[in-house]
């Protein structure tokens, strides 16, 4: 499978890491992470591209433009998994497959939390184990595009 | 009831028109749409000028300035339809009458689609008629403004 | 489309428009307001029958009958919006597009008129534009049926 | 407690006060009720900068930044207070105290205005003063801060 | 109070009083019962008409017409208590003012009995003394009527 | 019928009557309110004691007695309707038949005055003729205890 | 058990058995399935009646006319299955025992099909043996009632 | 239909008829009650094997290993019925027909014996008939494999 | 604002205020409290008149007769904040302003916390402030009344 | 465990032990059965002291000051076990153990008995075992205290 | 009551007591439990006997089983009290009083641990008080069985 | 990381992998896919002992006994993911970290499998990828232990 492209999108608050609540999400911080895993990415000859951003509409956008030029996506959607049904309709739209990524176990968090508004239109999902998440749905997409 | 001025507003999603599941959507891109529809306004003698974004920030601001000089305003709030109180703040906060509109009909879709947040202090609704629920909007208004 | 046949069937209590809480619906009465939609449809060379009942039952065989001769139904379910699976069930069972509207915005008034059993099998659903929203039913179902 | 430096926010449609239901609102607008608020802090040797934005994402970043420089949120979120778990987690995030403020008696209002998905993370909530709201918040953190 | 014109309407299955589940609703039949209100009646100088049906409709025609010509309705609505939105929206309509009432204590039996769909929109209720629900209710419409 | 003793229970906020939101309540204060429904009892050779208390435990208490004397209670609980059920508890308890009445018609007002702890251990419930509402109800254990 | 005599009694929709979503109800028509049912019920000496109707209070009255001739009842409720108080009572008030009945499963279609307002006062229920739902119910009854 | 293979499902507890809650389960007990549904089977030369258990996992074993033989199952899965997803996935993992069968009328008892998690996936449902349940769906599905 | 009396409220448990719960309410008595806020109040001209009490009905009682003296009432009303539609009532029932205060973050507690019965009727609520609550309650109501 | 003091308390109703629901509660009454707990206590060198109040308030006086002798609560919350907050804050606001006891099996009645606001900050529950729940409660809190 | 014979049965995962959440439940194993609770039981001339299943239907079989030889018992029945129906038809099966206790005090846990499916047709519970709950259930058993 | 040892665990209908609904779960057998996973684990010098049972006690009693000898553990729990308490408690009382994976995208299928009884207390979840979740799960662990 040479010379796939994959995105990594990260939603909001996801810039912090490393500053937020390290006892959750550790005390690395974005770049270092996204660097890690492009590195990782690179060894399988696979291209990443990253975007984060705080903004809902941002994330829909990017996920749209996806469509032109990726083979999949890997999303940290953060906070907008529970409630956007904006990502959804994007998510929908496309014809390429995204893993749902978390760093912590939502399911062991506020209730709040254990509703995903995106997983039922995701290929699948990976969640809890930190940063590993990342290495995983990578793995993940690479094993599906084969 | 010469010279209308009226505000075609699309949401999230929209932008994609033609290309996200065409089996619901119909492959007529946006600009197309807008472009059929603007005709159609102009043979009425009204003016219809059109802003779509996938941020729901920008829609509130796109309704707060509406006041300033549109008649009415038909939205395809997409995807806020079913969350955003923002976008309701902003229609009660207006003395433009607001018809909210739909290509499908929500209500033969998920659960999740049947509620929405705007309905309430909208004019009225028009959903499930594809693209002709554009033109019956602006027929909505000419008859309410009339 | 020439010689289209719609049915025009109206639910309980649309009897007493202009009689009934004419803040909400008007004072033109139900004969007045047939009589005007009649009269736009015959401009369009559409035959309009009508019928209003406040017997749950009729209207359902009203529907059924329609599929003998009608083109599409558009259907002022009053009350019966709500909560009536019989209605639901005889549209399900016809081939003949419904058009279902309302004259006052129902989204605007109690809860449970926010609900609708009819709306996820009818074509697609108008509201909230008093009298016009008969005028813009006939428009959507010329414009389905072309 | 000299040279306290607080961020005052305010969410989407607080840029119309003053021209948005008066009745509720008052008609002071969000500048000269900031200026306002800025002599009142002024007076007590606060600096205050103030930012205000309909995107939910564009608030998150300023209560992000805020962790570099202030000693203590005022935000009155609007409609994001009822919605925004990335507002929760971003105020979660950082170690800046923040006042959850609202002009009206959210609680007597429509009941999806009841809950708060952001009161749970922050120092307190004052609701219902009007104006006054934001100098009783002033004044909350001035006395949380001494 | 001379010459008042009052209508006793009766539900579903109040046409079966005297067979039916005797535990609950006693052993005189409705003729017997309307005979024995209509003299209690008569002798406070209230004419009284009475009309029964089991078709939801026709009960709301009974109302409907009632505006006509009667100056209170006292009304068992028997199972549709609880479920018809179509009744309710006929007394809404009609400036006649309406007591609920039931045999029965119904908040005593199923849970689906304690909500009622008509309460709301009826001048009161009387509920739970047996066949003299009918007589204090003739007694609350004379006495509201003075 | 003769030497009934009744007795009539007030409870919270009742001894405001008068007072407290004579649109929906009236401007009878409750000894004059009293006073009046004692004549019409002593009319009836029906001897009646009144109580009222805004402590729902001397409620109870007042219900428990009432079984040593009382042929009847009437008993308007206030806002202890919604919620006590150790009023529920004390009236289980006795031989004595309880009617529950209410001034205003609970089930026009909020939501969480539709709901009564009370009714379903009650002998029946009387509920929205004003000051009626207690000679109705005196006329109803009148008539039960014949 | 020489000479039962029993009512078959089709609900709202059926009449349109054999043109209506015949992948659901098969092709046979309401006439041609009673006949069938009949010939089944003559062979084992059973008489059987069989009453349809669209309207809820007609198959009210019907029930409770059966209580005059009818040894069971086998009912196929149609759509007022899932809400008919007024059917239940009328149930209720006889002696008559009554078979729910269903052509389809009714527990995979829509949640809102999967609940019965009837089941608890009838005999049994038999549902998703297509036509063959009625001679099992015929049966039901016989050996119910030997 | 010549040689059909059937296996009689019996659930947890179903081992205890004739000694468990005789007023609503009668007094044969599991072997005779097997013994009489064999007898019937055999009649209309079919082959009965029946099973019962107690453990939940067993019963799934049991309906998978049926793929391999039978043509028909019928189950009475008593308390499972209300709360196995595993017995769920076995009855959609095999091709064949399960009919659900229950001694006494589930709905007319607990309201958490209304809900089932197996009707849906089965062919149908006998309910109410007492030991008849048993012969009435070995009549089903021999109607069915027809 | 010269002369201004309020009442100040406190509702059950709050008399233990310094042994209670010490991490959450802190370590000052209530008499420490009501002196300090006392002191506070008099330097503004402000005379403040003190009420505590555990029993739901007294504290109706001293909203009540506060309508004869005080120009407003700052109330903590403890557990009876989330349950009390008595004092609800007695709210409404005056025409004195109330703010409602709170020494925790009530919404970062318990759910049962989050919902407050006398809020809606409240002029505002300041919650979550330790100590400090009670003294931006009287400076609302200063400000109020000016 | 010598010289052990313990509170014994009893809510609303429970005064009327032996004439309230005797099929319930037995026909003992409160002082015969306190007495009997009393004897109980002193054989096992234990003092109890007992306290009944039908209203709440009191009860959360008695809670409160029992923090000052007792070294553990036997407590029959009666009808306040399912709503009273209030309590349950006095619970939380002592050091001394509570011991929650009901005579009767309260999740063998009405739903609404099912829910404990005051189980959570217990030490433990006792129901069901008639008077005997005294006695057990005074054993567990012996065993608890050694 | 000489020679009561008791089972004493505990459900899934007690197995693990001494090794599971010792924080919770103790360090003693559960043969040691056992051990201690058979000397108590033998020093009452009661003689005990155990099961202890992680498999649901083998605890159904347990309990069935009992009522051949056993006059009560004792059940811990750990998880599957909050789910399993098999167990409660199970108990409500047999004639031999059951207690259900449980170590800890399943009311100040997770709130899915709040609702016993299993407490309605047990005698009684006893809850929260470590392994002195087994010591008290035989308490109370001995007691009901005198 | 050398010579770990971990369990794989699969839970009811898993062993009917490659017969049952393959369109969801694939044509590869258990026995096939565990030896895939077994030699893909023997790559990474990782010992696999895998276990599956349809009966959730006996999975009870394997996650328990793990605690003596595995690493950690990958479980595929199947339908008990959603209702088993057992396997909760079971999971919580060892130190062992436990992978829940699903090979279906459970968030895509019936509501009733969206939540999770397990996830909370699991280390981790990955769901939706078909046989690759298990080598996913393994990498996870691997990952996790390193």
């Amino acid at each position: 499978m040479i010379g796939l492209k994959l995105l990594l999108l990260n939603g909001p608050n996801l810039n912090m890491l490393g500053t937020r609540e390290p006892e959750i999400y550790g005390s690395e911080t974005l770049p270092e992470l996204v660097n890690a895993v492009r590195g990782y990415a690179a060894d399988r000859d696979v291209e990443l591209r990253d975007y984060q951003s705080n903004i809902e509409g941002e994330l829909v956008t990017a996920i749209q433009e996806a469509r032109l030029w990726a083979d999949g996506i890997l999303m940290n959607p953060g906070a907008y998994t529970h409630t956007s049904i904006a990502m959804r309709d994007a998510i929908s739209g496309i014809d390429v497959p995204v893993v749902e990524l978390h760093i912590s176990n939502v399911h062991a968090r506020e209730p709040f939390r254990h509703k995903s508004m995106l997983s039922g239109v995701c290929l699948g999902v990976i969640a809890g184990f930190g940063r590993d998440s990342y290495f995983l749905a990578i793995e993940a997409l690479i094993r599906h595009l084969s």
